[in-house]
């Protein structure tokens, strides 16, 4: 799976930084999937690879604007761009009755279908490559975690000990991959034998706006990448108080090393943290490092992000 | 007055040019105007001097989307940017509408008033500055046009004349700049002897989307700048048909001749016209060349206009 980020300021956008969105492609084709939706999300896809034909679906996390505003227009521009399949929003049900709203009073009209999942029912969705499911989160509004995991581990063929023992390529070989038992020259071969594990399914976590990363631990066992907003350094967490219901740099980490995940990307950053300012997201950085000892990264706009099947998880450099 | 474009695509943003928006500066001060409000607004302004502090109204010219979706967004950011003055909005009924529904659904709080009038009655909106008239136009939506005329032609003492015939500077001069007689030593003074005319008061033409640009042939009397949509050139615009209810190139400019406006903003380019692309928006320039012998220009994000009480008006090219 690869991650892009596009947008990862908090409440308003920056000139570095765009408010929420994240892209997550599949292993295989071409297909992906939106994880928060805030405005000008779709300028930003104009900066990707990323088209809104092959986007599968769109989860929000939450209603606040800053993750939701980005939707009305990258609906419309699919629909300008053509787009005929359905497309699926797994999002708090307010944000089905704000789009229906929409379509009412702005006189939108999508030549696709909207299939709504409503998030508040914590609902497992399937797709080809991947089972989403859903963990309630602690925020000033309902707001989701959205776990991406890899719907089976590849099966293979031990081609080399299949030939050994002489079992001849063809029809057999398949009824094998399926795990189905044969028989060879009379005898009962075992599918068990002569299949090799692949790697386990890879999951990665994309958790919204959350005080309390406890929450997680459930969904996160196993996972490779948990991604979670650290809005603010702890020092102005204290000045700024617990109204907002965000978690700090030091609270997520401490959370991400006590449940040992071993990639933690931190997202959502307060726009006090400007990337050349005198308040950099480097005090973010420095202050979750200091809890955290697995890989940590902090998301820039554009930043890609690639999860192996065998669990390696690096930035891509573009060339 | 200044005009400075935020937006200039239609329907769908592109790399170079945003969906439609617009801001028109008071001659005086830092009060400014937004027309239109098209999804990313927000984040244009940020490579502007505009502050949502001094914005003083936003007139919305017609539901679609391209026009409307960054108002959630504008509204939340100027709240997050400490706003406190209540904030004008000129719109058609439907965007109340809507804005409601945003506010209910995303639990959007807004710290200050917004004050709706509805375009629906062509309204007249006073301001300080400017008066701003409604011209309703013709689309597929109810959509409209906005003339943002000077309040007053300023008007001068004729200082040399009041200390030739020896009228003393003091109150006498307040009360003769304000159009009233006095008596100077017995003798009643008419206060039209020391008044000079200044220039008349200049007006600015804004308009929607907009298939019959006729319509606005009486509130561009006397007017010295019309903003107005060229989607197409004639030849797009005869394949697309008149469904969309556009204008094209060559028919607003004929519209500008025939009114004898002297400066003619051409706005809204159907995003087929890349600024480096096989078909580029200088077409719709030479079209419209071939029909209007007033200045002419075509708008570019960020591209800024002043236009003086004297009548001039020109682009301001940044040093």
């Amino acid at each position: 799976m690869k991650l892009q980020f596009l947008g990862t300021s908090a409440g308003v956008p920056t000139k570095q930084r765009n408010v929420t969105g994240l892209a997550l492609s599949e292993s295989e084709g071409k297909g992906w999937y939106l994880i928060d939706c805030g405005e000008a999300t779709q300028h930003q896809l104009l900066h990707t690879h990323l088209t809104l034909n092959t986007l599968k679906a769109i989860f929000i996390t939450h209603v606040h604007g800053d993750h939701s505003y980005g939707l009305p227009g990258i609906l419309a521009s699919a629909a300008m761009n053509g787009r005929k399949n359905p497309l699926t929003i797994v999002a708090p049900a307010a944000i089905q009755q704000w789009l229906a709203a929409t379509v009412l009073h702005t006189q939108l009209y999508l030549p696709y279908e909207l299939e709504f999942i409503d998030a508040d029912t914590l609902p497992d969705v399937k797709f080809e490559q991947l089972t989403v499911s859903t963990t309630a989160l602690s925020h000033r509004v309902p707001c989701y975690g959205y776990s991406f995991q890899e719907i089976a581990a590849s099966t293979n063929l031990n081609i080399v000990k299949l030939q050994q023992d002489g079992i001849p390529r063809g029809p057999l070989w398949g009824q094998i991959k399926q795990g189905l038992d044969v028989e060879v020259n009379g005898v009962k071969v075992s599918a068990q034998h002569y299949l090799q594990q692949g790697h386990p399914p890879q999951k990665i976590v994309v958790a919204g706006d959350n005080d309390s990363p406890q929450l997680l631990a459930e969904t996160c066992r196993d996972g490779s990448v948990l991604v979670h907003e650290a809005t603010y350094t702890k020092a102005i967490a204290d000045k700024v108080g617990s109204g907002p219901m965000h978690s700090y740099a030091a609270q997520i980490a401490a959370f991400a090393e006590s449940i040992n995940i071993p990639h933690l990307v931190l997202t959502h950053f307060s726009s006090r943290y400007q990337d050349n300012g005198p308040t950099t997201v480097m005090e973010i950085y420095d202050e979750a490092k200091t809890q955290y000892h697995g890989q940590l990264y902090l998301a820039r706009d554009f930043a890609e992000f690639q999860l192996q099947r065998n669990g390696d998880f690096a930035e891509v450099i573009a060339e």
